[in-house]
Formats: structure tokens, sequence, C-alpha cells
């Protein structure tokens, strides 16, 4: 049995990347059980602490960006980034009758944003909510024939409810990368990336001369992202993603040379690389 | 009379915003009307067709990071960025009674997060709501005793309702900074800077070449974020603050090699720098 926590209720999207993730790994094959939570924070700590192997963190969305509240978890978590894992967000519409009497609509203000094209044609009205899957809770039971929820077919699956609906979304291109972490480590694979966070001097052509060592090793970056720290306003943590292990002898080199030239260094995890 | 839209209710931080700015500045020293919007989008869409002749955009907070929704807003829209203001969030508590017989707390989960000290040590249930200007109408409307919101002393004013306590917040360092946006241009003043959006090809070292251009003409740069493209999964757009107005000649010819080295570029516009 692995036990794996994630936040939100039962039919989150996370579950579902937790599904596909350890299903499609053949050491994991045996059955999960899922340890859901409050907050992000709430989820990386129920795995510190032993309640659960497994944290399935959202990181960053390709039509909204990054989740920011899940990088200033990773700043505080003592787990390591294990694996990473593109999940389909393919939003339904689901309730308890046909799509002719739907006449409101029930999700986060991310999903409806996302189906706005669907609500408009339809012309529903529509009624923000905390989460997808929490609005699938609720259509369940107020048990309306003139209600509908925006959420996964997993959540369907949870609640009982009709996919009334699939494939509702403006852009069909929709996945959220997540993290996988835990407190073991990888070895390298030979096709695997490197999450970091570090600061620099507050003084000009500081990030120049980080980006410079990657350039001059070769090492490609696939994501940066500068984030204000908590403590200080303004003052920047930058988020970066690159190709390579931290076992290799190459990148250990790389990393003990920024490390000289950062204020704060941590190193997330190695991982391989998620097919898209 | 000004006209000025923002995404939000009336009482929203965007409102505080827009009243910090304007009323600071002595050409706008007139009384403002505002115009309320349901999306960042809607916001700048009725600044382009003429309904107000400003927005004003939240961009990133000092503790939640940037502002995924306005960042997508700022792509499509052809207004130009003409100023910055920093506005401190200042968390109060909101109701018709006093702490004592505060139960339930309503408002953004945002909102609850960032006063979960206070919500700890009074032991209080919280309700997420979708903006905490909402939450404010919620309690004004539900009038009891038992209840409470966590808003801005702007939106008791607006719902008259009391405040029952002020600086609620973990961390009292809490701002967000606000784009102005129109469809006028500005002069340099000689402490301005300049935001744009680019795109660059996907080869090893292009970014670096970008940083280097930065590095060498001596323009420092204030941010940096990479942030996926809508139309194709995974690939990023990078956007980007740096010191320096667009007419100054040298800024001039760092645009232009810019756009020799990028597949995209838009100059978002170049504004005074806002005081922190």
């Amino acid at each position: 049995m692995t036990k794996i926590s994630f936040q939100g209720e039962r039919g989150a999207y996370s579950e579902m990347a937790a599904l596909a993730y350890f299903e499609s790994d053949a050491d994991h094959g045996k059955s999960t059980e899922f340890v859901t939570c409050q907050t992000f924070h709430d989820a990386l700590n129920s795995t510190e602490n032993g309640e659960s192997e497994y944290t399935v963190l959202p990181i960053e969305n390709s039509i909204q960006g990054s989740v920011s509240e899940s990088y200033d978890a990773l700043y505080d978590t003592k787990l390591t980034a294990i694996g990473e894992i593109y999940q389909k967000i393919d939003h339904c519409l689901l309730g308890k009758s046909e799509a002719d009497k739907i006449k409101t609509v029930y999700s986060h203000p991310q999903a409806l944003g996302q189906c706005s094209d669907f609500i408009e044609k339809k012309s529903l009205k529509t009624i923000p909510t905390y989460d997808t899957a929490g609005s699938a809770a609720i259509i369940k039971e107020l048990d309306q024939d003139d209600i509908a929820c925006i959420a996964s077919s997993n959540a369907a699956r949870i609640y009982g409810l009709n996919i009334i609906q699939e494939g509702i979304s403006n852009n069909l291109s929709n996945y959220t990368r997540f993290l996988i972490l835990s407190t073991e480590k990888t070895k390298e694979t030979g096709n695997d990336k490197t999450s970091i966070i570090f600061s620099i001097k507050h003084e000009s052509g500081a990030l120049y001369q980080i980006i410079k060592k990657f350039y001059e090793k070769n090492v490609n970056l696939t994501k940066i992202e500068s984030r204000p720290k908590k403590e200080t306003s303004w003052e920047y943590n930058f988020y970066v993603d690159f190709e390579g292990h931290q076992e290799n002898p190459e990148i250990l080199k790389l990393i003990g040379e920024l490390k000289k030239q950062t204020t704060f260094m941590k190193i997330l995890g190695s991982y391989p690389i998620g097919k898209l």
C-alpha cells in the first residue's frame, strides 16, 4: 500500500496525477491510499512526519503559469523532488441530469475561466467555489436537475455524478506539471532534471554571472523564475530547473561554483524528466 | 472626473491602489469614478473601448508572488503601462459586532492564509469566498453577530461594516505591486522602469545571450519571469522589467538589439519607478 498526500479533496487533479504517476511505475504497482490535506504545507508535512510516503504537488500549469503557494512550500520543505509528471487537465461538466436542463454551473474561478467559451455558448450562470472537486461534492449534496459543476472525470466517479459533457475547456492543450516528493533520493538515469532555489547578491550583473556558468558548462535551463522572498519585501529567490543529475560529476562541479556565487542555495532534487 | 477600471467589486485592494495613485498625482486631483469588472481582461477592454481612462492591475504580491492572470492579460492588451504603485495590503477583521463574539470568518483563501496566526489564536472557523471585498458584501447581507470577514478598511467604509481589528496579517510587510495602464504614453523622467515581454529561440544559450546584452549595457534587471505560452504548451514567454526609459537613446539601442535576438517582443511601457 503506497500512501500519497495531496492538497485538496478526493477527486482533485492532484489525485489523477498521483494515480497516473504511480500506476505507470512498476515499482509502485501496489494499491494506493490517499491522505487529503488542506494546504500544500500540510501535504508536505504529512510526508515529512511519515503519515505518507509521497506528496504530489502542482507546480505550474500550461495556461495559468506557476502555482505560487507550491513554490513557497518547496522553499520550506525537507523533502526531495524524486519525479515529475505532466497531467492533462480535462475539464468535464458533471451533474445528475443532461446538458439541456443545466442553468447554473459551480467551479473554481480558474476552471470557470478555462471553460468560458462553453459557458457563454450555453448562457450558464456561474458560481465560484473553492476548488473543482469541492464543487462536485456541492452538486452531489444539492441534488438538483438544473445545476452542474466543472471538475475531473475522476471526481464524477468519486462523488457518483454523471459526466454530462467531456472536453469543455477553451484550450484543450491544458496540462499541469506536478512534482513528486519524498524522503528518498534518486540515482542518475541519464535523462534527468534538477531543481534548485537560490538568492544572489543585490548587485548589477549577479544574475548574469550565474546564467553564464550554465552557458559555459553547456547545461540547458528549462525554467527560471524570480519570486519575492517572504521575509524581506522585493528581494527575490530564483527557482531554476536545468537538465542533468546532481550525482553527475559535471553538474556537481557546476553546483559547487554556483554555491560560491549565491547567498543561499537549496537543491530540491534530481529526477527523471517527465514525458509531455 | 477620472474613470478607472479594475477587476473585482467596490472595496477591493485594486480600488485602494487606484485612490492612492491618483490622489498623489497633481494632474489627477479631480474626483474619480470606478468601473468594476469581472476579469482582468474586462478591465483592460473597458479602457481600450474608452469606457474608462485607466486600468489598475495587480501584478505581484510580496508574499504570494506574481498574479498569473494579470500577466496573461498584459500579453493581450493594446494599452501602455504608464505607472506603478506599491500598495500595502492591510487585512482587517470586519463585521457588525466585536472580536469576542466572532466564531466564523469569511474571505478569499489567500487572505485567510495570510491571517492564519490570528485565525488559529482565536479558534475561528473559516469559509473561503471568491474575493475579499465580496466577503464584506456577504457579511453585510447575512447581518449576524458571530460572523466576520477579512478585507480592507476601504471595504468596511463601502459596505458599512465596523473595523473590529486592524493589522491581523501574519506578516505585516505585505505589499502588492500594481501597474497603471492607459492609451497614453509617458515621457522620460530620469528614474524610470520599462516592462517588456519576449520569446526566444528554443536553443541552448539563447537566454544567456539576452541577459548578456543587459549586462554589457549596464542596465539593471529588476524582474525576470518565464511563463508558459498559451498557444503551445511549455514554450515560454519572458516577462522582464529593467531600469531606464524606452525614449532614452541607450535603451532604444538595447531594445533594437534585443529585437534581433528574440522571436517575439512587446514593449508594455516605460514609467516612473514607484516608491516602496
